[in-house]
């Protein structure tokens, strides 16, 4: 069978998180790589597949996917049986608690952490001056949301239980790129999150999928 | 058996969101209302509930969720057998497409639409002015998403394909409120959104959340 086909860039935050997903359900897949650099995620042929002109697109067969959360719900819910069980089937109770940790990820770290990423490794990489006041007021929502995660992490290894899920997998890419800057301090400072994060980056899809996000290298 | 506990209220955007997909399922709930104007969701006893002091809290037996995605996606895949299929189960080409339009709303839709929202609604009411400017780049924002919404509902009656789903539901909220503003424009000016938000809020399960949702009036 054809390997799903996975259009985006190793270093991209979104395409990281897509990557990390198919290495821990084992399935097989080839990179397209998509040329930001001359515009061609906004090109026709890349807009017929994702309309908001964006990377990570997955082509399976004939379907084609975009939004890399949705994606990755995706191939976590068609490879159920193989891999690393991301989403707790056939326990309710587990699979309640990924959900929230899904939705937590994305509507209180992710939109706390996004402008300390965009300011610290995209806006020097397009000439433009860093936004020091929306990294400080960034740090703050962070702290608030990481505080929150340490508590979580002191009853359980990982944000919904003991097991490794997508509610974990989902912050791989900002954290990465976050603990190459002063930043780290956030996720260092906090025991439980630092030994939460020390078990998420250090397994084998992680690792994998890492050695690829080389923004900010030189 | 002992209905859900919905911790929130019928007002709350968010609240409402979960009642939406509750009636969506014909699932019994009772509502358990939360003061917020005394901060009764920063109270222990509600942070025990959810760690962020947010509403809505789902009850269900001896499991507790927050965050309204979250819990409309536990709802709809506890009770897939009841009610309308709002996940598309069983069809694989369908599931994909629900849940890339749950997460352009959750990433494209919301974030452009929370300031409108905000700055209309909710600064009146804390007596702050609203911020134009925030408003007026919001607009902006909205326009690109519902421009590709146009193009997506001229070849489908809702977001994921011909059936309405969870992509549909999750826009409830904030449009509603939106279309008693002048802001209603960016709805009925697109033609296909304008009958595309006509089926949607016309569901009874629509009808019967959204006569509660009284912000904004006398």
């Amino acid at each position: 069978m054809a390997p799903l086909k996975l259009h985006g860039v190793p270093f991209s935050t979104c395409t990281a998180r897509v990557m990390a997903c198919l290495e821990e359900k084992n399935v097989e897949y080839e990179i397209c790589p998509v040329d930001l650099s001359t515009g061609a995620h906004k090109r026709p042929d890349f807009i017929s597949k994702n309309p908001f002109g964006q990377i990570p697109v997955l082509e399976d067969g004939d379907i084609t996917l975009f939004e890399s959360r949705a994606i990755c719900n995706y191939i976590a819910h068609k490879y159920k049986d193989q891999g690393t069980d991301l989403l707790q089937h056939g326990n309710l109770h587990g699979f309640a608690k990924v959900m929230v940790g899904c939705e937590v990820e994305s509507q209180q770290f992710n939109p706390a952490m996004g402008p300390i990423f965009f300011h610290t490794f995209i806006a020097p990489m397009r000439g433009w001056a860093p936004d020091q006041k929306a990294i400080d007021e960034s740090v703050v929502k962070v702290r608030t949301v990481l505080d929150v995660y340490e508590k979580m992490l002191s009853s359980s290894k990982y944000l919904a239980g003991d097991s490794y899920t997508l509610a974990d997998l989902n912050h791989l890419p900002y954290i990465t790129y976050i603990m190459k800057t002063p930043h780290a301090d956030l996720i260092n400072s906090r025991p439980h999150v630092k030994a939460w994060w020390e078990a998420v980056s250090s397994r084998p899809a992680s690792l994998k999928v890492t050695q690829g996000m080389t923004l900010g290298s030189k």
